[in-house]
Order: C-alpha cells, then structure tokens, then sequence
C-alpha cells in the first residue's frame, strides 16, 4: 500500500499579494515585512543547538551555581548583541529538601526509592552533584502516618465520588496520580478534606508506558522517571509566598513563613509508578471507577487501609537569589511603550525541553534584532527581552519584577510576549483576544517548517481533522484564554497587559517533564531533533514583538474580543441553568429514593446531599454590557475599515494611547473574591483547576461554588468592567472622525 | 459517617387497589390474581439450589453423557409434575477440538498454555474428563504462520483506523480483544480484510483484574480463565448450519459442510491474557490509540509484526445428538393458542450461570404451575416449557426445533418467553414492543428480594439514577429490542412471535463468563447467594407465562409499539443526515489537505477515502406508514379504554384471533436483504455487531453500508409492513363496535 507520507523538506508557500497588517499603514506595512525579511536571515538553528548543550550541561534550578552562570551567560550574550542589560536580583523563599521518606508499613513493608536512575545513552542523567532530588517544591514539613486512600486526580469531583462510596480522607494519607489538574491543587483539596498527607505518582496510563516505550528506548517515562513541581497555591497568588504584591527585594518587608496564605498546609511528595505500585497494589476497600484506572496491572482499589503509609520530609526553607535578565533597546519614536518578551531560563534539573528550548529561540529572536541594531535599525517603541529565574518554583523571577515595576509597567507596558518550552508539531497560541487577529497575521506569516505551508494553515488543519472549534465568528483562528503555567500571569492577570503564550508542539514526544531524563539527548531524539522549530518560534515570537514595536498603531481588534466575550456569557449563564437543572433532578431523585433503590445493598453507599434550588440570577446587565461591548467593537472596526489610520500623528498618539490602557480596563484593584492579587475580570486560572482557566472567573466561580449573592455581585461588576472596556472603545471611535 | 445501607431484608409493598390487567375483564383479574397468589407460595429457594447443584457438578455440554443425563432427568420431573413430556432429538454439526496450538515463533519463542487450572475452594475446575478445552466452535481447520496485527475489537471501524496508520491485515493473523461486539464478528470481519488468522483474548481491562480480584480471590477471570463460544455466522442464520430452515431431523437434507455459509472462514481461538501477554508485548509498529488500550503493563502497539504467530487447530466435525425436553400441558379453553416458554440447559462446561442459573428458575416455575394441575387447575390456552440443548454453538436446539415446528408455530404460538443466566440485582426485558405495556404490569407485580419495592420501581430508580431513558412515550418502562444471544431468535425474528426474554442481573460480580470457573461454588458466592433472584425470575416469568395462558383477550398494546417504531423511523432519518454531514465534511477536508497537514509527516499515515455524497432518501413512505400505525394504535387503545373487552365471546375470539398474528405481520417471506433467514422486519441482530440489536434492519443497514438504492427499497417494504399492522389494528378497532 502506498503510504501518503508528507515530505520532510519545507516547499515555500506560493507568492501572493501582501496583505495589510493591521496597526500599519500601507507603507510602514512595506517597511514592516522588509525588516521581517532581514530579521529571518539573522537566524540559525545550530546556535540554539549550541546554546542548549552548554545550558543543559549542568542542573540550573534557582540557587545553583549554573543557573546564575547561565544568567550571566545570557547577559553578556545581550550586551553583545548591544541591549542595555541588567541582571536584576530577587531575594526568594525557596525550600529543597533535607529529609525525604515514604515507607509502606503495613500490611506489608516498602520503601520507596525515590530517586531516578542513570540510563545509557544520556550523559547528564549521570550526575548527582547540585540535582536537586524529586520533590514538590512548598510541601509543609511533616512527619505521618496512615492510612492509604487512592483519591484518582485529587481534585474536588473525586472526593465527592468517593464520599457516595461512605470514604473520608480525614485522618488519612491520600494517593493521586497526576493529570486532571495542575498538582498544586492535588494537595490543597486533600488538605481541605483533612487528609494529613498527599502523594502523587505518575501514573503509566497518563504518563509512562501506556503512551510508548519508555526511556531510553522511546521517550516516555520510565519506571523510576518523576514528576518534580510547585505545589504553592499559585491560584492564590504566584511568586514568592512571603512578599504577595511586593518586589522581593532586599529591604521587602516579608510575610512570616507561617502567615504566607500561599504555602501547602499538608506535607506532599510525588514518585515514579514504581515506588506506587506496591502501595497501591496494598489497598483494600471498594474497587474505583472505571474512570480512576490507570495501566498498573492491579485493581484499582480506594482503601482506606489496609495498606499504612509512612511519609516524612523535611526542608532548608532558604531565602534564595533569583536572577532574572533583562535586555532593553530603547524606542526611537515611543520609548515610553514598552513591548516585553520573556522566557524563563532556570529549570528543575536540565531542563533541555523545559525552559530551554523555548530559552534559546528567545535569545535568537534578540540576537537576530541585534543585528539588526548593528546595522543601525531602531525601534520605534522600546523592546525588552527578559530570561526570568525561578519560574519553576511558583513564577517568582517575573511575579517579583512585575510586582516590582508595577507603576512603570502599568503606564509603559504594550504587551507581555510569553515562550516557554517549545518543540517540533504545531503553533500554539494563548493570550489576550484582543491580539487574536493581530497574531493571525503572523501566523500566516510563518512558514511551517515540515509541510510549507503557513502555521496557521497548519493549526487550522489540526483543528478541522480533530473537528474541535476551530475559528470564532471572526474567522481568525481562536486563540485560547490564559490560566496559568507560565510568566504571563503576573503581566496578564495581576496587571492587565496584554499577554501572549506563543510555541510550538505536538508532534515532540513527551515523558521527560520535570525529570533528570528532561536533557539535551532526550530533546535531541524526541523534542525537535532538527531544532527547525526553534527557528520557527523565532520567527513567530520575533513578527509578534517586532510588529507590535513597529505598529502605527496598536494591533488590537476588540471586535474578536466581543466574540469571545459573548461566547463566555452564554456559558456562564448555560451553566447556571444546568445547574438548576441537575439540582432539580437531584432533588427529585432524592425525594423518590432514586439512589437508595438503586444502590447495591450489599455494598457501602452514601447518596448525594440534597441541594437548595438554584435561583434565577439577574444576567441583564451582563447581558446589557456585551451587546454595548459587541456594538463599541463593531462601529470602531468599520470606521477604522472605512477611514484607515488617523493620518495626523496627533490623533494617532491619542488612539495609541487609548487602546495601550484597554486590558488595564479589564482590571479591578480589588481582585477577584478571596484572591485580589488576580485582578482581571476575564481571565483567571481556576482556584480548583490551577493552570485551567476560567473565563470571567468572578462570576463563574462563583456560580460553581454556588455562592448566588455572590455570583450577582460579580455580574454588576464583570458589567461595569466591560462597559468600561465599551466606553474606550467609543472614545477610539469618536477619534477615528466621521459621524 | 453514617452509611445509608438499604436492608437485605424484603420488606412487603404497602397495600393498593389491585389496578386492572391488560387482557383481562375485572372478573378475570380477581381470578388471575388468586391463582398467582397460590403459584408464589409454591416456590422455594431450597430446590433451586439442589437442582443446580445436580446439573452443574459434571460438564454438560451438547453431546456429553451429562447433558443427556440432564435432559432425562429434567423430563422425569416435569412427568411428575403432571405435563406431557417429549424429548425431541436433532443431529446438529458441533466440532470440538482434536488439535489446538498456539505459538509466537518470532522474535522470541513462547507456546501458548491453552489451559484453566484448577483452583481451590472451586470442586469442579479439578474436573478434566469430558471438559471441552477453550475454543471458538465453528473455526475453519487450519495450520497458518504469519504476522501479528492488534485489531482492538475487530470491528468494522477499527479496520478503519488501521487502515488510516497504513495497516493491512492481508497474509496477516489478527488479536483481536474480546468486547465491542459479539465474538463471532471478528473472525468473520478479519476474514473479510484478509487475515488468515484470529486470535480473541480477554483483557484484564474488560474483563479481569481491572474490575475486581481474579477468582478465587474475588469473581473475576484469572489470568489463564479464557472464554469458549461460538463464531458461527449467527446473523446469517443461526441453528445447525447445515439445515438452515429446516429442522435438523434425521432425515433433513444437510448442506455439504463447504456449502454451510455461516461457518467461519479461518482458524481462530480464544486465549487468556496470561497468553495474550507475550504475543502483545512482542508487538511493534505504531502505538495503539488511548481507547484501544487494555489494562496488561505493556505499550499496546499494532504492529505488524515483528511478532510472527504459528496458529494449528483441527476439529472433529461430527453430527452430534441435541435433546431438546418439550412439556406440554393442553390448554382447556383455547388448547390451538400456545404460550412457550424456554431456556437452555447445555453449557460450555458447568454452567451454573449460564445457563443453570435461569434454567432452575424455569423448572421451578414449571413445577408451581404443576402443583395448581396437581389441585385440578388447568390453563385456558396451553403451554408448553422447553428445555432447550445446543443454545452454546449457536442456538441449535431451539432453532431446530423452531424449524421442524414453524408451520405449527405460525398457526398457534402466542409468545415466547425465554430466560437464561440470572444473578443478583435489576430486572432486564427484552423483546417486543407490542409486550411493553403488559410486562411493565407484571414487574409491578413482583416485590424485589433486597429492597422491598416492585421490580418495577427498582430498574426504573437504576435507569433513573444512571440518567438512561427510562421510559418511552407511554409512560411505561421501556423494554430493549432484542438483537440475538439466546434462543428467543428463532421465534421472533425467524416466525414473528412475540418474545421476551427476561432475567436478573447487575449486582451479580461476572468473570466467569464461558470459563472452567462458571461453578455452582462461584455462583453461590457471587451471582445469588440466596437464590432469591432465582425465586424472583420464576415469580416474574411464571406471571408473564400464566397471564399470556389466561388473559381474555391477548394483552398487545400497540400504541407502545408505535410510540417505538416513531422513535426508530426517527433514528434511521437522523443517521442518513449524519452521514451526509460527515461524508461533505470528510470530502471539504479532503479538498482543502487538511488530513496531510494534520499528520505527524514522520509517521506512516493514510488519509481517509473520499466518499460519494449522501442523497437524500424518500422516507415519506416510512412517515406515512408510522403515522397510520400510530393513529391506528390510538384508536384502538381509545375503543378498548372506552368500552372494555368484547362482552360476546365471538367476538372475544375475533379479536384475540386479530392479535395472534399481528406480531406474524411484521415479518416478510423473502427477509431480510443477504439474509433471508431473518424475516423480522423491525428487529434483528446487526449484521456486523452479532448480539447487538438493528432496529428496522433492512433500512439501517442499507443506509450503514451506504446502498442508498437498497435503502429506497427497504423503506418501500418496511413501509408496506408496518401498514399492514396498522390495518390489523384498524380491524382490531372495528371488532370493539362504535364509531
């Protein structure tokens, strides 16, 4: 049979007439893509090669000897290229272990090994020396006993699951395999249920052999492979816990560590499936779900008991230096606006793929600018290239700079550009809508280094054969809505800056996340062997700053925004219905003993609480402000169509200025309820969810959490936000002429 | 925490009004309902337990000298309990094993055990003589070598899926994993791709530890338990393959054997995991997708090869004796009209579930009628109990006996009800529609073991509590349409009898499905401890049987059956819509290259076929017709709601002689297209999924293999049909006078 296999070789797209960029004139346009031109000869894949080997040769954690040497590194790498560079230093709390032990006690006895081993064929994986050992960076310090009991993902449904089956963690040490959430909510939630102690193993079904061979004969993780990681309440805030909204300098005034909100109540360790399985396979009581079964060859079973578990750990709570990077060109025409890009450039332990192949098309973005610069170029709006330190931790490098530039940020800032680890597949985009149709434009504008084709062709393709949604009522591809995750939410969601989330990915097999084995070999055979789509993000993150420096005005389009905004109000108020709908059920199951019926009498069985009656909420004013949003948008955009940029700059550098302040509109100084760090209006990461994220999180949250006078509270205030964001776009309106 | 555990202790229903029976005047209904309160108090848990305990302790299968002990012994009680006893013999085609072999050659060596230890606490499984060994009846002979593919389920889509990572099963031998279909399908649908080979294994994740602890230990299949069963072409025909309709007497003609269209193609065999494992794990090739992944600690890959697979097996083709016991007590008032009630007695080894389980709950209710002969009872229409032998290689015993009777049975037979395992837990119907009404009043009737509550209400809170539909448009609880798996198929779908077949289950732990391990031991440990459930069959069966027997008029609601057919004609035009969207989507895809782009071009990868457009189909026939049937349907119930039973019995007999043959017009003489054998226009069993049910079968599978000029066609006669019916009906309404 003849295999259909798409060539390896990129074939060029074919010619076709330039289309405009929006924000620029027709000739700026002309300028704009002569630049992009020659900024796209600057770059070369064999540097991000090099770079990578000599920044993964070493652990480069927060703290270590090689991450500040590979800041160092970085910063005399920017000087060369002729940024401004400053090394700019954060104190932070940042815990490693001293003790770590997690012993089987009965019915059988087990200790866990907790380490990963060498393996043939990947040199780094042999050293020991500062690797900082698997652990959950913030666990409390503790020393427990209990019993066992298997929570699935450790998220609140489970528990809810497992009270139906009569199954309390009070007292108790949980179990829970990663996925289903971000794992610092594992610990939180069995915290609030009590359990006095929380493991997390990863399990082969989600992450191991299930997927493909393991390491090093495939990618995938292996027997003894683990997952290290924060479990910091980062939906509470991120960045370092004892200075929440406050740079980490020196002289801060710090939190005691025992006031710091932020920091896991409960000790929490993660291990390899090889350290789980005797524990699980110890576990008695009912069998799980279906759905909570991973590829272990036992019975998933809940416990409690009779399996005990013995866990005790112990941590050097250190105040620790982070050395974030900073590289700046001053703007010729607009040095007060300020496009920010960042990457993070500390790891877990090597971190090939995590942060550093996203770390090195950044540093090849800004060498290819450089030279630019060597020839005399200029921006016209200032650019900063930042590589944060200790985002691993809890995003602290950029939260404390954020926190620290708060002020200038807020005035200064056009956008905030994100990357993190990137590898060869798809372009992926996340961010502010209002740069939906802005990046469309650049994503049509790279080309796709496997099949030549623009990336957003590519992506769009993906799309389509997945048949998930594809583009919003704009046609653009949809970009998705941040959560959390990366160096974007201090910038986004504490300070309402535009932000972007910008990789590639998909066809880079996985199984190295957070382990030893994340290594220049591994990214080598698995992650992007060619490196061609470092260059590509290159080339990507490059347009995006460099379009976004150069633009006549700002490329925002609040009409893709609207779109999406309606859409998120037709969820909100769908889910309350729903919910209405299920508690009526519920309730009338209830009433009809539904559950006791039947329930297999022979087995223990709790049936749900009944519910009260979900209220109708008052939707109108949101309702009111998305139509005034929806129709702000729509006549700003047709004037903009009909008329085109102001031609005279002083109306230009008034609409500048109004659509600069935009996203800081959807701001709220008094944050979202219980979390007022968080203070956007549409995007938050979930409290229960932790990097998911939830759109207008006030009112959503809320409505899940059932708190109605709540959830009305925030309606009048996500609507009074979005007339806020309505009433700028008049103004801009008004500023473009005409009736 | 306080557990809500619902009391094994039956507490009784509270008082009601007796609510009126379907088919019976008021004074009939006293008179029925003291007849089933003397026919309850003749059952007892005791003889269930004794009597399968008898028929379980040596192999029994079609052929053995204890499954002919079991049929005499049978006959000798109902002669005792006052009924006229045959045991008619058929001489059907049964191979059985005389060669089995099963060996990875490449790239390692392994020889496959093929065997069910014994284990302790289990009598029977130390058995070895006359223990027919785990194979598929009805595989070709063979001695094949060739490549392993893993096949999933080996259903038609999963063909697909190979075919779209490069995969051709052409030369190759397939392992395909039990579940997804009925067994028989996947030899025939690996023979149809190619294969020369088919190999069927159970998986832990299906059907062993992932659901519970193996046997002993807990109910579920060990690690060598494997599952015998059939691969006959069953939705071709079921029955001696050589006799198809017609009796497989002595003197039948019989087909040469290479002329017997429902035998298998190729060799296959089924094996355990314990098995399955070296083959599986010596598989390369691409990673099987999430869904095809079973529970064994390997990566499930496709292959082909480089595991290569020498499969030998022979087989005694012989004619073998089948002893069907037929007891017959003539019916007083209307001995022509006869209500038939079966359930097989043959298993592949001990058989205490299946089918013991249901056939002890037969004999009891059989010998609980007896007692109200033996007290000078006799029923107005006769009834005849069967016991059927050969039901386990493909429904031999009833279809041939089925066929040697059909005339007769045209004439005379009201129902049949047939039952088989029954265990622990909700009550199941299935069959026909036109039933639903009159079974939803049986259920009321019966009190369930373990809460006290009718069975009714007890699956309606299951169905209710699992969010499944509960009830159709009538209000009563829906019954499934039958596809096949028992011996109801010759009755329904081959002579257009009404048919139910009925039993417990749900809470009864399985594993032992086929295997050496379905003991009396383990189902009395986990399918019904108490035999309660035994009790409540032969309660439930025993109704509808003696309710059929004595009803005034036969107890058919039609508009319950119109209420369905509404919903099928509704599913057939859905599905034609379905894949006229998909198919325009899949052929969009194709034009614009999205599969292409879409793929990981490392990877082998095939795009789909594009695919002509769906027309659109003429079902206006179809409308017309259900509209007719449900006005129909309604005005008879109206007539029968607004003056009652025919007072006149020539009337009465009028009527009644109306509704005897009603469910007869829903067959047609020619049957269905490629298999006129199944002659039920509205059910039968899907031509590729076996057991599973194909509602108006003609006109949905034409649309599933995309024959739209036979799909035209089938409507026409589907059509025709139900237009008939619904002149009957028409008929029926003018027996009842008035306007």
């Amino acid at each position: 049979m003849a295999l259909a296999v798409v060539g390896l070789v990129a074939t060029p797209a074919p010619p076709q007439a330039d289309p405009p960029l929006l924000g620029f004139t027709a000739a700026s346009a002309v300028r704009q893509r002569a630049l992009e031109t020659e900024f796209d000869r600057g770059l070369s894949a064999d540097t991000l090669r090099t770079w990578m080997q000599r920044m993964t040769r070493l652990p480069h954690h927060v703290g270590s000897p090689h991450g500040r040497a590979n800041a160092e590194f970085m910063a005399d790498l920017f000087r060369t290229w002729g940024y401004e560079v400053a090394i700019e230093r954060f104190d932070v709390l940042f815990p490693t272990p001293r003790v770590r032990v997690l012993e089987l006690v009965a019915p059988t006895r087990y200790r866990a090994r907790l380490a990963e081993p060498a393996v043939p064929g990947d040199a780094t994986s042999r050293l020991t020396q500062d690797v900082l050992p698997v652990y959950n960076a913030y666990s409390a310090d503790g020393d427990v006993t209990g019993e066992l009991v298997y929570v699935n993902y450790g998220v609140p449904e489970d528990y809810v699951t497992l009270a139906r089956h009569g199954i309390d963690v009070r007292g108790k040490i949980v179990i829970a395999r990663y996925g289903g959430s971000w794992r610092g909510i594992k610990p939180k939630v069995a915290a609030e249920h009590g359990a006095i102690g929380c493991i997390i193993y990863s399990d082969p079904r989600d992450d191991g052999y299930a997927e493909g061979a393991p390491y090093p004969a495939g990618s995938w993780r292996p027997e003894f492979g683990a997952q290290r990681g924060s479990v910091v309440d980062m939906p509470l805030y991120p960045g370092d816990p004892l200075t929440p909204g406050v740079g980490a300098t020196a002289t801060a005034r710090r939190l005691p560590q025992d006031s710091a909100r932020s920091l896991v109540k409960i000790p929490v360790l993660p291990i390899a499936w090889g350290d789980a399985r005797p524990l699980l396979a110890a576990l008695g009581g009912p069998v799980a779900p279906p759905a909570w079964r991973g590829a272990l060859p036992l019975t998933y079973r809940l416990g409690p008991g009779p399996a005990r578990v013995h866990l005790r750990l112990a941590f050097d709570w250190r105040l620790t230096p982070a050395y974030n990077v900073i590289a700046r060109v001053r703007g010729r025409e607009l040095p007060d606006e300020w496009v920010i890009r960042g990457n993070h450039h500390d790891a877990w332990v090597f971190g090939a793929q995590d942060p550093v192949s996203g770390m090195v098309a950044l540093l090849e973005e800004a060498r290819a600018v450089g030279a630019r610069m060597a020839a005399g170029w200029r921006p016209r709006r200032t650019i900063i290239y930042a590589a944060w330190d200790a985002e691993e931790p809890g995003l602290l490098g950029s939260t404390e700079w954020a926190e620290a530039h708060a002020d200038e940020l807020r005035t200064h800032a056009v956008a905030y550009i994100n990357s993190d680890s990137n590898g060869r597949g798809f372009l992926g985009v996340g961010g502010s809508h209002t740069l939906e149709r802005f990046v469309n434009e650049v994503a049509r504008d790279v080309v796709d280094p496997q099949t030549g084709v623009s990336a957003a062709e590519r992506a769009r393709a993906r799309r389509r054969a997945q048949g998930t949604r594809e583009a919003d009522g704009s046609g653009d591809l949809a970009i998705a809505p941040l959560g959390s995750g990366s160096d974007y939410t201090p910038f986004l969601q504490h300070l309402g800056i535009p932000s972007l989330n910008v990789g590639y990915g998909g066809e880079d097999a996985g199984g190295e996340y957070h382990s030893v084995y994340d290594s220049y070999e591994h990214y080598a055979r698995f992650g992007d062997p060619t490196f061609a789509y470092g260059v590509a993000l290159a080339r990507t993150a490059g347009r995006v700053t460099l379009r976004l420096a150069q633009a006549d005005v700002l490329p925002l389009r609040m009409s893709n925004f609207a779109v999406h905004v309606a859409r998120y109000r037709d969820e909100v108020t769908a889910l309350a219905d729903a919910m209405r709908q299920e508690t009526e059920r519920r309730n009338a199951l209830l009433g009809d003993r539904v559950y006791h019926l039947a329930a297999d009498p022979t087995r223990p069985f709790v049936p749900p609480d009944s519910l009260p009656p979900v209220p109708h909420l008052n939707f109108a004013p949101l309702q009111n402000a998305v139509t005034r949003l929806e129709q702000a948008a729509t006549a700003y955009d047709a004037a903009l169509a009909a008329r085109g940029l102001p031609a005279d700059s002083a109306t230009g550098r008034a609409l500048n200025a109004v659509l600069l302040r935009v996203e800081r509109l959807m701001t709220r100084e008094a944050g979202l309820p219980r979390r007022s760090w968080f203070r956007h209006q549409v995007y938050a990461p979930g409290f229960y969810t932790g990097y998911g994220v939830k759109t207008l999180p006030g009112v959503r949250e809320a409505i899940e959490e059932r708190a109605w006078a709540e959830a009305e509270q925030q309606i009048a205030i996500v609507a009074a936000t979005l007339e806020g964001v309505a009433d700028a776009m008049t103004r801009a309106r008004a500023l473009l002429g005409g009736d």
